[in-house]
């Protein structure tokens, strides 16, 4: 799958992903209307508007980009309600194409990371047969269990050709908090990072590994000795757009050939229309306010690689 | 609810908790059939029988314990079923008094864990109504992030009285990999135990805090130095029994008042038919085996904390 998403990324010209995180605050009224008007103004009615919503911004940006990231946090709020429009919005967009990263920063103690690893990659058993649980194409996964919360993620991608993403160093304001403290004077982000690369190495794609690392946007400096680190490691960087990264600090997450990152936004593509920049769009053509904003995005990292 | 849960553990002398994590593997087969009967041999039939076995243990053990503990990654992997097996069990748990610990292990940047906690353990605003999502009344959640990833629960746990037991040093063998490195020549989960310590200051409940902490049974020498780091933390100790945790080693978790610790015990208690111990019960009768392994644990640890 890390062989798809560089080929993706390639023909697309586009290093980044859409991250799908739908509060209802962003959702137009039509489309909320809408899905309100089918099952009520209720879980299933906002889990409709939801789905709805995703179709649209996806159906007018799955031609510009390689991947989505669906954040599974803001579906997981609606109940099972919200859960199945995430497996349907899972669904849709591998209909369409795209490569899914299933944002669910998952992690246990062996046997049940197993599990996790089963229900978003993988097969279970049951009796003589098998069954797909979300079938993401990748999924996030927290390091702070050890090796062995990691390992039975990497043995179903080994099995699925699928891959991870660990978090390495976050891009939230608070990540420093342990992420940074020091561990014979080096930031404990970089042993993970070491740790990432060394898993990475048990289970390589073409040129890149099917394990790969989180570094937020917003810590650019961390992310170039993260990625020195990590040679062979495919880098997700959140935090670009709404939390505060700009195309000019992401340059150092990617190697000399131009790959090596993909680079996330979530509301600042999804909730376009709510900037001054795109409002000739108008609530009713929110999707094309997306759109817009994707080329944006485009250009500001193309630009931006093109003058390192 | 973290007073509830002091008042539950008295009453029953119980500082116990039966983690409802049923693979496939600990389900009779009678028990199987009846979900496979029902719906067919797919996801729909096993997550009905996962949800038929957890029923006849509760029912065979609620009036000796106070709480439980379902680890919602072994209902993830049946996908939507699955997580409808997970919100069944906790409604039924709920039911018969039980207090319900959600083992998810969540843990995000802020927006994303306020969904999260809106999801488990608060209400989702729709329109002019509000709805609960799993419901449950404390889930465990994930440090890597630092406060801007936990605070989004403490807040939820504030309006709604609920609880958290966040990750400090897990059960599993490679939890000291980055958990035990030094940081200022200290442990790193010594470090997040204080932090602990200091969150659950601002979410006191009568004699222990809202906020808790994840310290397991196979650390007992790191239990003992957390103990008194966190005096006001109650802790929440899973690997007793299968992991290899005994009574004895569990001793120090607790405070002087014989508060402060809930031992969790899973497939010790739900797959206690399995043991040669407890054959005499037959697969037929496996709850009154997992009753019976109740009965041993309360004992094991009474004795273990009067001889300390």
């Amino acid at each position: 799958m890390i062989n798809r998403l560089i080929k993706e990324i390639k023909t697309k010209e586009a290093p980044i992903v859409v991250g799908l995180d739908p509060m209802l605050k962003f959702i137009p009224s039509h489309i909320l209307k809408e899905g309100f008007d089918r099952y009520g103004e209720n879980l299933k009615g906002a889990a409709e508007a939801i789905f709805l919503f995703n179709q649209k911004i996806v159906d007018a940006v799955y031609d510009l980009i390689p991947a989505v990231k669906p954040q599974i946090a803001m579906y997981e709020q609606f109940g099972i309600p919200g859960m199945e429009a995430f497996e349907r919005t899972v669904k849709y967009c591998k209909e369409k194409g795209l490569v899914v990263i299933g944002d669910i920063k998952r992690g246990d103690i062996g046997s049940t990371s197993e599990a996790y690893a089963v229900g978003h990659l993988g097969k279970v058993t049951i009796g003589n047969n098998s069954f797909y649980g979300f079938d993401e194409d990748f999924v996030t996964v927290n390091p702070y269990l050890g090796t062995d919360g990691v390992k039975p993620f990497m043995d179903i991608c080994a099995t699925e050709k699928k891959g991870i993403f660990v978090l390495v160093k976050t891009s939230n304001p608070s990540s420093g908090e342990f992420q940074d403290r020091l561990v014979d004077n080096r930031p404990l982000y970089e042993l993970v990072g070491e740790q990432v690369a060394k898993w990475g190495e048990e289970l390589m794609g073409d040129s890149y590994s099917y394990v790969g690392a989180v570094v937020g946007a917003t810590y650019p400096e961390q992310g170039k000795v993260l990625r020195k680190i990590m040679p062979k490691t495919f880098i997700l960087v959140p935090g670009y757009g709404a939390q505060g990264g700009k195309g000019a600090d992401l340059v150092h997450f990617f190697n000399d050939d131009g790959l090596g990152a993909i680079i996330n936004s979530s509301r600042g593509i999804i909730a376009a229309y709510k900037q001054e920049k795109y409002q000739k769009f108008k609530e009713a053509n929110f999707f094309e306010a997306s759109r817009a904003a994707v080329l944006d995005m485009k250009e500001d990292i193309k630009q931006a690689l093109e003058n390192r």
